[in-house]
This record gives structure tokens, C-alpha cells and sequence, in this order.
């Protein structure tokens, strides 16, 4: 597969039938398939079409994972740590979350560590400062991660949360702050879970490939 | 004047002339103008305009103060801190403080205080919980009015300054951000120093009133 | 409680049992939960899972308040005027008003003054310049916090609502005319009502600290 | 001439030279050319290619009139008073009655009231209501139009003008505003002057000839 | 009523039962109450609340008038055409055909001539120079009110309609083209048929009160 | 050279050496260099840097097009007619114009036809309907492509003009109101003179093969 | 019927009653109708109003065809391919493809090309070279239709479709980046198949009448 | 310095006095400042300023870099690419290759590559593979970065550039074709060349530290 990622289907705008024939051939071709933004009826479509393969759904995540039984995920010599501000940055985190373990990264979930409540995330500290890469999620204003990588050595991503209303609500204002962020950031699109998590893969890939090189 | 203001001109978009006289017809009513946004053209018409006057400029504010001679400033037993993340912030804030001190209220400045130095912000933070109210700007992605209203028990204004470049730049980001920052805040319009620190006055005012009723 | 404000849970976006579960957690920790934006079936797990509390809902606004038996709200030596324009504004004012109270302040509502009515707004003129602060609450061309602002001495805070449509509609017009205002408003976004009351809550706090102050 | 307006030449994006040919082609045409948006240069240029015609610059609206010497223009038996807001409204308001008094209207400027300041407004009701079609200039919040609308019983055409800055600024804010009003307007694009002035214009004579019509 | 327009309320965004009681008080005010973008529940919640009104329903336009028995329709010696390019445009086009007979205009319906089809606005050319006034409705891109008013001698009132799909859909190309025209035109917001009704009856009552005054 | 297209180099944004340096590399590999938004600087840097090539400048188009002597334009059998609005649409139309002449197709110019003066442009039914592609520029309203596509049998290129001030101004009214036109149309980007007449000189190059394979 | 495209009704925003109404007439005036984005309600409603006609329904393209017994489509010796990057692409497509059909141009379907697998696009390169015109539809960032052109030398219609989430979702990156695109492409609006294919159709005509011409 | 990152000042916005202090401080501080978005003057200002210190300039990136005599580079054991379609992107480009440079990073730079000329992106295919994290600039549509990450399997880094016109120009097309694209990507700001090059640089780090990690 293209880049080391896990085959992935976007079930949203997909019917489940659309998306269990894609999740078939995934499978066929690389061992696995990985579905995201699935509905539960998409998730049954997926289960129902795939009876031989192991199924690992993810409810939160909105992900389900199909693997052709000899499957073997890679295992990376690297470790990453997703950070959200609140409950509703789980579903993008999750689906970053997904992807990092499919790739074999080890990855440390922070949660509920706010910018208006500094102790929360004074108290990662140690657990931040010791992951090769760092996904910070958050939604309104999306100040968490310039807060996260004042703090921090390694690269930080933004994950850009579709939270909010009003004037700049839907992530808009979470990822112009992230875009004007004060110190070093990378972004994704609002929501975009998935295309965070890809892109740390690739990172802790790339760390572990080097720490394993002699 | 109303509502306790000092009388206000704008020069920006009106010729020297037209601030001039304007200026005079201010001091004439109420024994003091306050122009904003005064180039040294400005500033230099209006004190000739107004030869028997004192004149108080602040550049980095550009700001101009004419006084009667027997001009008298108001005096409020109440306090208001004026926060900024850097240099860039320094016409915007410096706009509030000409203001406040006109209004009569006690102005504390602390700079260079920036989200992703959070060191610097709790250094401050015995001043930060003196103050009545608190005018905090930002510019880039806005987070430092979030980040210091989620350290103290009293108001804060948010005032986005147009710093900032690209996709959400000229304040874009900043206000977007302040309108959702995840904690209590209220906020003026982008480099709307004049407005911060007038909305400031009148919540000081009301506090000084209300020490000061027996 | 930060700041003194109530915990405060935004039931929109979260299912009933995700609320009801934060709320039993904010009933334990502080001895209260405000609920806004919640629907009826909100309202009904947030009852159910606490069925020893006192339950105060109020359909209009849209809150839900859950008081443990022995608790006592603060009680402030300050009022606060809600002003709004139409029915359409209820919500938002609504909101604010819950969350005024829950802070102790003394509520008083203006209802139905709008900008094409002067008379309406000159006849509450004793009743707007006796608070100690305002909110004024209007949606489509937003101009009411404007032509409050001119009559009295007191901060006023600008609600815009998301009425209107077509150009400028949900609520952009009004927000943008607020901010472009041309006296002297601190704004908060749109519809962000419980925003707009803890804002004027802590102004009023302020002021009823001042005034019992010795 | 098309609809009774008198040719008018925008001046603004075209040269001095190309200004001033197509202002001789409409004194050829027509008796008289108008011409708006014009610098000293264009008007310069304007005046020394027609050294036979009577010129007529209003240097605050930045027209220039050319009249072919027996030119008698049109009188129209109706009046149009025009409002602004501030100096800023001169020049769009200007424009506005420049083209007005070409097409023969009786033209009424109030000056300088504000919606700030409400008794300004209603110090010139009879003046207001005895026009028989209202032009009301407004920049910033753009508010002046509505409550002006809301006091008389004759159409109002709403002219929202460039002044503000920040968010909703350049007229943004005023012409959504206008947009959204809750009374009856129509309204023409931001400094577009011309435009009001001779819808404002269409309609007197609508009127004029509706009065002269037996 | 204010400015001789019938008391209008808007059923969207109420439920049929805030309506009924509104249209219910306004009856009793003014003898009659218009309710525009009335579904069937609002249309039925009116007529169950005033049974003894006369009710007269357009379901193309979504309007319900109520009529108390003794009321008598004003009339007005003037007359206004409706312009519209197609049948997405009839809801707005009614709207203010509805409003305009309510003021007691003499009401002329064009329909379905469009900008690629020159011909058939052509074919109406004498109808559209009879009118006092017009009232055109264009969706899309916004053409006809420019093309219209180059045929014509009267005021004409752009009434912009929220048809179009993808980049300037829902009626902002045309709301755009029609501030940006290059005639003269005054225009009210997308779909803001009662609106352009309303201005185009102020302006017929200006015309007909003209007439009647000798 | 690629798609038979002249080398262009866009001088806008680069320095007068940067562009003639390019258009001394576009001479020797192809034996033709056309240069688009060349002020009289950057034109005469060309021509420096060229001695010996013939030098064809259009001020008005601000294109220079410079030819190794032995350089033999193509010759296409079709022609393409450029429409315009008005005179602020000469510098896109003239860049479309020098590109397809350089194409080899024939050109055929139709200036100052409006949609406000529907006269001027029927007149022009002929000429319109004999050529084998059109473009066709407006600015403004932009509604001079949806007219005459609905006259001819032809494809119709759109090409907008960054005509217009205030809201929709600076081409976008124009190019939503193409992209939304009633008739059939494809469009290019604001003032993409060179794109419109590239697209233009595609379809023509496949006339002129088609007519040429017997 | 105009310009040789068929007769066509969009069903979308239409009741499946207007629609067939409308499909009736197209037939009895042009012997054919042709509907787009019809639902399975407006397919069946138009099949039960034309029970005699033969019906050519394609429920990916959401298109119905109802053709009169005698009805003999045209026919044209040109070809036209049709090029997608993936599987969202295929309701525009379609609808691109139906409308060349009834033209009666060869259409070639070439599918799930995209920009991050070249050498799928590189596979398809003689039959991308061997068309007369190219529609070229794609999503999310829209960049398929720049990298064909660059490798034909035919016209290239980029078609941009509402795929993507977040910021530039819903075809909005797709539509700017083709209009920005540094090759020679025109471009119809977001999802507007039938717009591209029409105008693919034209240039079909053009050519085919023009191998025919002798 | 903070996360390895060279002391750096943004110099527009500010004067060269402010810049020329601000790198005095910090030199003092680290041994080494880097101006960015430098003026001659801001050059010229710093490089006065510091007599003592080496300066190196970079023109074409606009950046100034002052060192203390004794000051030793970091050296990283990692390489970065960085790819550009045009000159147009050689600032935002050239800055990034700076902080790199200063970061200790192997850099590696590859010129005009453009997704309409897909060969010269195939020749560089051994290059880009060689990398350990690539910057990719593109301005336009944006399509290169989508182009190379689907031919690599390392993590590229989109760097859009504010070239375009019209429409989406301005890099606006840039951005958000690089966040909607279809493969991974993650995103800087619009002209961020020191952002890119910074979080390169974070990558770069972390692979050297762990490739020498024993
Ligand atoms: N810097 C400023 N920002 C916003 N409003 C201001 C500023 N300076 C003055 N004003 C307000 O603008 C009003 C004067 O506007 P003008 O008539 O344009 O001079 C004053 O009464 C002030 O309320
Ligand atoms: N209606 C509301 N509008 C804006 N903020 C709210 C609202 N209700 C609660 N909040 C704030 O949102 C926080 C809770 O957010 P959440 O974690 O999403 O429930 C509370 O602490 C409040 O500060
Ligand atoms: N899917 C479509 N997208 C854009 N235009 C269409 C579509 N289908 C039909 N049309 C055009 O819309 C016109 C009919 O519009 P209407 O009067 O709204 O049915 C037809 O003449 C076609 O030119
Ligand atoms: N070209 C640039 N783009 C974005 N950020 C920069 C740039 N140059 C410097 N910076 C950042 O801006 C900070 C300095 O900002 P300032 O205080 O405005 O000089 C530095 O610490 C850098 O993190
Ligand atoms: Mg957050
Ligand atoms: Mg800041
Ligand atoms: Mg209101
Ligand atoms: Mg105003
Ligand atoms: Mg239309
Ligand atoms: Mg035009
Ligand atoms: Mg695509
Ligand atoms: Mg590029």
C-alpha cells in the first residue's frame, strides 16, 4: 500500500453497499481495509461482507477495521502522543488514533486538557515531552496546540476540530488560529483525523527506520 | 461628554484641517480632545491649532491630547490592567491606556506576555488579579485573552490587533478566535484599542462609583 | 467554581446521557448544573439522573438548572437589564438571564423595543439607566445595543441573534454592525447568550464587591 | 438622454484624457456631461477640453458638470431630502445630490445626525417628513436609515459609504445592515451615490409628473 | 399601521401558534393581518384563530390574510408590474404582489421572460412602460432588472431570489449583480419579496397621492 | 511549444530583468515570446535585450511580442469574436486578442455593446453568429455572456472583468453571475484575457484541423 | 430547440408534478425532454405523464430521457472524453455524459484516474489524445484537469464537484484551483455537468460540422 | 532557544531600528539572530548594528542571519528537499532552506517543477526519494505537493505561495487545494516559508537524534 497507510474508505457520502465493495477489495489487496466516518449501518455492511475477517470497530471513532486473518501489522519504534481539549475533539482524535496503530505506532491519548485550565496541561508535562510526535486537537478558538508546542521539543500537528457556533463556529476560527499560531505547527483540515494521524505515521516512521538503521 | 468619554476624534481618513478644527470645537465644549490614529501631520496641526493648549502625544499610540489650561481629569478609585503578547500590540494598547487615563481609572501595562511562553503570562499573575478589569490584546491566533481570563475573577475585553499574514491574517484569526474562546469573554472589533479601553473606563467607572457610595 | 460562574453544560452536540453524566458530575463538584441548549430529551436525563435535586427548566431559554437540596445561591448587590427587540431574541436573552441569576444579580427585562420604534426605547429610559449594566439582544441589521448605548452612562454588552436572511442573515449583519458600532459596545458572538449574561455577571460582581467593600 | 439622467462619466480607473473625451462626446450628445469620482487632474482635464462650456465642481462630491451654454435643466416639481451620518457621508451624499440637482429635484441636506445621538435625528422630523422621497447616507453600523424609515411614511433608499475598519469594515457592515433592516428600504452599493441619487431621482419625477399630470 | 403598510408577520422561525396570536392581535389593531412564508400548519393555526375573519390564502406565494368583516382595502391610483424570469422566482414575486394589492396598487404580472431569451421581454415592452414602478425578480445571475431597466423610464426595485446551486448559488450572484448593475436600480435583499413589495407601494402611494393632489 | 500556445511570460510580479531574460530563453526555444501585463518598463527591457527581433507592443493590452526574424506565424482556417462591454474591459479583451492572432486565428472585434442598451448589441446579430467561437468580456454585473450566448449557436467563453466597486466589486459579481448564467457557458478567471483567448484559439485550432482533414 | 441542446428541466427544487408538466411540453414542442437531478419520485412522475414515450433513465446520473416514438437523435462525427478521479464524481459525469449523448457526440468514459496515482492517468493517454474536447470533472483539491491539459492538445473543460469536508469543502478548492490552474482550462460552476457537457457539445458541433463542411 | 529553532524576527511591520534591536538582543542571547521578510534597510539597519558579527544575506529570500565570531551551527544528520513550480515561489521557498540551514539540516533544493509539465517532476524522482521530509511550495492551484506525496513515501509538508490573480488568488487556491488534497499532507500558512522550514526542521531533528541514538 501507497506510503505504508492502511487502505481507507470514507464511508460519508457512500451508501454501505458502496462502501462494503471497497472494503472488499481493500481487503483482498492488502490484507485490510479501514473505514472511516462509518455509520452503524455502514459498520454492518462492512461486517456482513467480510465474515472471514477479524472486525475491530471503533464506535467513538466512527472507524471500523477489517483484517484478512494472517494479517500482521508493522510495529514502529516510535511513539506518538494525541492530545484533545474536550469530549467533542474524540471523534477526530479517535480516527487519528485508528490509523497510528495501524501504521504500528505506540500512541498516548491526553485528554480534557484545556487552554482555560493550564494546570490540565502543566500536569502532561512528562508524557508530552517524551512522545516523538505530537497531534493536538481542539475546537473554538483551537489555541491548544500553540500552548502544547511552547511546551514541547518535537513537532506538533494541529487537528482542527468542527466545533463551535456563531461567527467563526465549524472549526473556521480553530484553524485560522492554528494557520497564524505564534509558534511552529503543522495543520490539517478541519476534522480531518485521519490526514493527522497519516501524517504522524509518516513522522514516527521515519524515526523509527532511523533509530533501527545502524 | 457622553457617557464620561473624552471627546474623540478619528484623523484617520480626515485631512489635518479637518482634525484640527474639529479639535478645537472639542476642547471648546468640554475642555479636551483626544485625537487617534494621528499621523505627525496630524499632531502638528492640531497643535497649532491650538497654541494656548497643553498637548500630550504619545507616538507609539499616535495619539494627541489637548488641554484647556484649567482642565481638570476625572479620577477613579479603580484599577485596569492593559495586556499585550508583543510589540506589534503596542498601538492598540497604547490607544486603550490614552483613553483610560483620560477617564480618570489607574492603568497598569504588562507586555510581551505570549501564549507560547507561558512563563512569562504566570509571572504577572498577582498584577493580573489586582486589577478591577482587565483589556487583554492579541494578534495572530488571539489565544492570550483566553488563556489570562482562565487566571482571574474579574472581566476581560478582548482586542484582536491586525498582526498576522496570510489565510486569517490582519486580526482575522484573533477575533474569530476571541469570539469562541471557551471561556467568558467579550470582545471589540480588530485594533479597536479606542473602544477596549472606553468599555473598560465605564466598567471601572461603575466600580469607582460603587466603592465610593457609602 | 472558575470564576464564579455556574458549571455550565452545552447540551447541543451531546446526546442525552453525555449530559445527564456531566451534569451529575458539576451537581457533585459545585452543588449545581446549568444546562443550555438542551432539548426536551436533554431536559428529561438530566431530571432523571438526578432525581434528589431541585430541577428549575425554563422551555423558552432552553436551560436546565439541577440544585442539590441544601444549595445556596450568591446573592449580588448589582442589577442587570436584558434588553431585546423581538420574540426571536428569546432564546439568547433567555439564556442570559438563567445564568444572571444563577450568579445572584437582580434581572430586569425589557422586551420588544426596536430600532424602527423610538418610542418604545424612550419609554424604558428610567428602567435601562437604573442597571448597573446591560445586555442588549438584537438579530437582522442589530442596531438596538447602538441606540441603548447613546442613552445611558452604563457598559453595555451586544447580543446579536441569528435572525435574518438572505445577505447578511443568521446573525453576520448583526454582529458585524455591533462591532462596527459607533459608540462604545463590547460584543460577544452570536447567540452566545449564556457568553453575554456571565460577562455581565462579572461586572455586576465587581460592582457589588465595590459597593460592599468598606 | 436614457430615463431623463444626465450622461455621467465615472472618472475613477480612466484617465484624464479618456475623461475628457467622453465627457465632449456628451455635451455633444446631450448639452450637458457629468462627471463623478474626479480628481483635481480630471477635472482639470475636463475643464480644459470644453473651454466653451459653464463648469460646475463640487470638489467634497468630486463631480464636475459641463453644460453646453444654452443647456436648461429639467425642474422637477418634487423634493428629496438627503441624510448623513457624518463627514465621512460627504462625499457618497454628495454625489447624490449633485446628480439630483441635474434632473431637476429640490434638494434638502440634513447634516450630522447620528444614531448615537437620537435627538439630533428628531430635531429634523418635519423637514423629514415633508420630502417627498428620502436618500439616508450611513457608514460603520449603517443604522441611520432604519431608524429614519421607522419615523416617516415616504420610501427611503438606504446609501451604505466606506467608512469603518476591521471586521464588517469598508461599508460591509452598513450595507448588510441595511440589508437586514426591519423596516422597509431599498439600496444601492456601498458609495454608490450616483446610483441613489437618481433612483431618488426617477422616483421624484415619478411623482412631479404625477402632480403635474391633471 | 406604520408608513400605511399592512401589519406583517413572518411565520417562519415561529410556531403556527405564536403566528395565530400575533395575527390575532394585529387583527384586532388594524383590522387586518398579513402573514407571510406561512406553511399549511401556520395557514390553519390563523383561519382556527379567527373564525369570523374573511381569509385569503395564496399557497404559491405562502401567504394568509386575514380580513375583520367591516375592512376595507385602501386604493391607490397608481400601478406596479412584477417582472419575473421563471417559475423558481414565483414564492418572492408573490410575496410582494400580495403586499401590493393589500396597499391597494393596481398589480401587473409578467412572467417567465428571461435574459436568454430576449424576445419575450421584448414582447412585454409596453406593459413594462406603462407601470409606475417595477418590481424584478431574477435568480441565477441576476440579469433581467439590468436589462429591464434599460427599457424603461420608471424606478425599478431588483429583487434578487435564492435559486442557483454551487460557486454565487442561493441568490448571492444575483443580489450582486444587480448592487453591481450598470443601470439604475435600488435593490432589496434575496428573496425579500414582502420588501420590494412594500418599497414599490410607498413609492405607488408617493405617485397616486401626487395624482390626487391637485 | 506546448498545446501550439505562443511562449508567455506574465511580467506582473516580476522585475523588467527577470522577465527579459525569460523572453530571451521563449525567443531561442521557440522562436516567438509573448509577454502579458508588461508596463512600459518591462516592455522596453524586452526590447533591449532583443535587438534583433521585430517587436509588436499593444499599450493597451500592455502585450509585447517579440519574433526571431525568420518567426512564420501559424495560420488557423477560423475565426473567433471578442465582445466587449465597454472600455474598461479593453486590457483582458486586448490580451485575448494578441493571443489568438498569435494562434493564428482569425479575430474579430465587437466593442462598447451593453446589456443596458440591448440596441448595440442585436446590431451585431451577423458578425456574432458567423464566427466560429466567441469571447466574451463584461465586468460589472457581468451579464454580457448570458445575452449573446442566447443568440448564438457557437460555444461562448466568459471571460469577467475586474470592473466595479463596493460589495461584488473587483470582478466577483461578474464571474458568480457567468458561473450562474441561465444558458450555457464555460468561464475562465477574472481579467484571464490570456486563458479566454488560449481556450478560444483550442477550439478554433480543432475547427480549422477538422475543416482542413478532408 | 436553442442552440442544438436538448430541452432540458432541472428537477431539483421542483415538485415531481411540475416536473412532468414541464417534460410534457419539451416533448410535444421538441420530441424530447431531457431531466436532471430527478429523484426516483420525479423519474416515476414523468414515466406515468408520458406513458407512450420511450423512457432512458440513469440512476447514477440522476437523469431521465423521454424521447416521442419518432425520435431521431442527431448525430456528430466527434468525439468527446470524459475523464473522473473517483467515484463522488459520477452524478456530474453522468449527467455531462447524457447530455453529449443526446447531441449525439461519441462520448468515451475514462474513470478513477487521479492526481496522487499518476500512472493511472498516464495509461489513458493515447485515448485522452485521441478526443476532440475533454470534460475533465474532479473534487477536493481539483487538480486532475491541469494535469490532463498538460498532456493534450485538445480543449479541456474542468468540471469541479462538491466532494471534500472542512475549509475549501464542497468543491469550493476545486472550483479556485481550476480557475487559478497555471495551464489553459475554461471551467463551468460546482457540479454543473450539464453545463460542461453542453458546452463540450457545442465544440463537438463545431467540429463535426466543420469535417463535414467540404 | 526554544525547540532548536534559530532566534528569529519577523522585520516587516516593523521599523529597521526596532528589527536592528531586536537582533542585537538576540545575539546576545543565542549567538545568532535571523531576520526574516527583510527590507535593504532592515538589512542594512542590522547589519550596522552589529559591526562584530558575520552577516549573511540572502536577497532573493529576503532573510538577514548575524552571528556571534565564535557561533557553531548545530549539524543534523538528516537531509531535506525542497521543491518549487516556479520563480514566484522562490521567496517563501528561500526562507525555508534558511532556518534549515541554520537548523543544521542537509537541504536540497529542486526548482520549477510544475504539475502541468509532469516530466520534470519524473526526472527528480531519485532526489525526492532520498529525502527524509520534503517542502513543497506551490502557489496557483496548489497541486504540486499532491503530485509529489503520492511518489514518496516520506512526510511532505505543503508550503502554499501568494501568487494568483482573480478569484482564489492572492494563495488562496493554494491552501485550500493543499488541505483538501487527496493524499496526506500536512500545511503551513500562505507564504509560511519559516514555518515549513521550522517543522522540517523538527522532523529533520528527531530523525538525526534517533539515527544517532544508539
Ligand atoms: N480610534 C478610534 N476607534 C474607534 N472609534 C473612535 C476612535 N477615535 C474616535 N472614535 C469615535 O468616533 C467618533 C468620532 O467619529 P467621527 O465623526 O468620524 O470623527 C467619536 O465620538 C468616538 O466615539
Ligand atoms: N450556551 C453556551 N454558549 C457558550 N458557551 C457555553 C454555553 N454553555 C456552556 N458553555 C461553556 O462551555 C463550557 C462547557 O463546554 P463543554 O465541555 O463543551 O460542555 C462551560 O464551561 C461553559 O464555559
Ligand atoms: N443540471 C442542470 N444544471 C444547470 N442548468 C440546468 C440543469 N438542468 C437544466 N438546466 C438548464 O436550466 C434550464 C431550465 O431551468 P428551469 O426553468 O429552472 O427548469 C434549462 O433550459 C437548462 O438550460
Ligand atoms: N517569516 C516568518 N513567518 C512566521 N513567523 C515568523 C517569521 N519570522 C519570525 N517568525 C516568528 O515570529 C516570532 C517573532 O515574532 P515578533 O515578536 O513579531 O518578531 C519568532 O519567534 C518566530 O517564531
Ligand atoms: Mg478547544
Ligand atoms: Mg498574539
Ligand atoms: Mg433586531
Ligand atoms: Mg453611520
Ligand atoms: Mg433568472
Ligand atoms: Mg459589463
Ligand atoms: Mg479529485
Ligand atoms: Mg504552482
Amino acid at each position: 500500500t501507497r506510503r505504508g497507510l492502511p487502505e481507507a474508505i470514507l464511508a460519508d457520502g457512500k451508501t454501505p453497499d458502496e462502501t462494503a465493495t471497497l472494503a472488499v477489495a481493500a481487503v483482498e489487496t492488502s490484507g485490510r481495509a479501514l473505514v472511516t466516518r462509518a455509520s452503524p449501518a455502514h459498520a454492518e455492511a462492512v461486517a456482513d461482507a467480510l465474515p472471514e475477517c477479524d472486525i475491530d470497530r471503533d464506535a467513538r471513532a466512527k472507524t471500523v477495521v477489517a483484517y484478512d486473518s494472517p494479517f500482521e501489522r508493522p510495529e514502529l519504534d516510535a511513539s506518538v502522543a494525541i492530545v484533545t481539549g474536550g469530549t467533542s475533539d474524540a471523534e477526530a482524535a479517535g480516527e487519528a488514533a485508528v490509523v497510528l496503530r495501524e501504521m504500528g505506532a505506540s500512541v498516548e491519548r491526553i485528554e480534557d486538557v484545556g487552554v482555560a485550565h493550564l494546570g490540565r496541561v502543566l500536569d502532561h508535562l512528562d508524557t508530552l515531552r517524551e512522545a516523538d510526535v505530537l497531534v493536538v486537537a481542539a475546537g473554538r478558538e483551537g489555541a491548544l496546540p500553540t500552548v502544547v508546542a511552547g511546551l514541547v521539543d518535537t513537532p506538533v500537528i494541529g487537528l482542527p476540530v468542527s466545533t463551535g457556533y456563531g461567527h467563526g463556529g465549524d472549526g473556521e476560527a480553530a484553524i485560522l488560529g492554528m494557520l497564524q499560531s505564534c509558534t511552529v505547527l503543522s495543520v490539517v483540515n478541519v476534522d480531518a483525523g485521519f490526514i493527522a494521524g497519516s501524517q504522524a505515521g509518516l513522522v514516527a516512521r521515519a524515526v523509527s527506520d532511523a533509530r533501527n538503521s545502524e
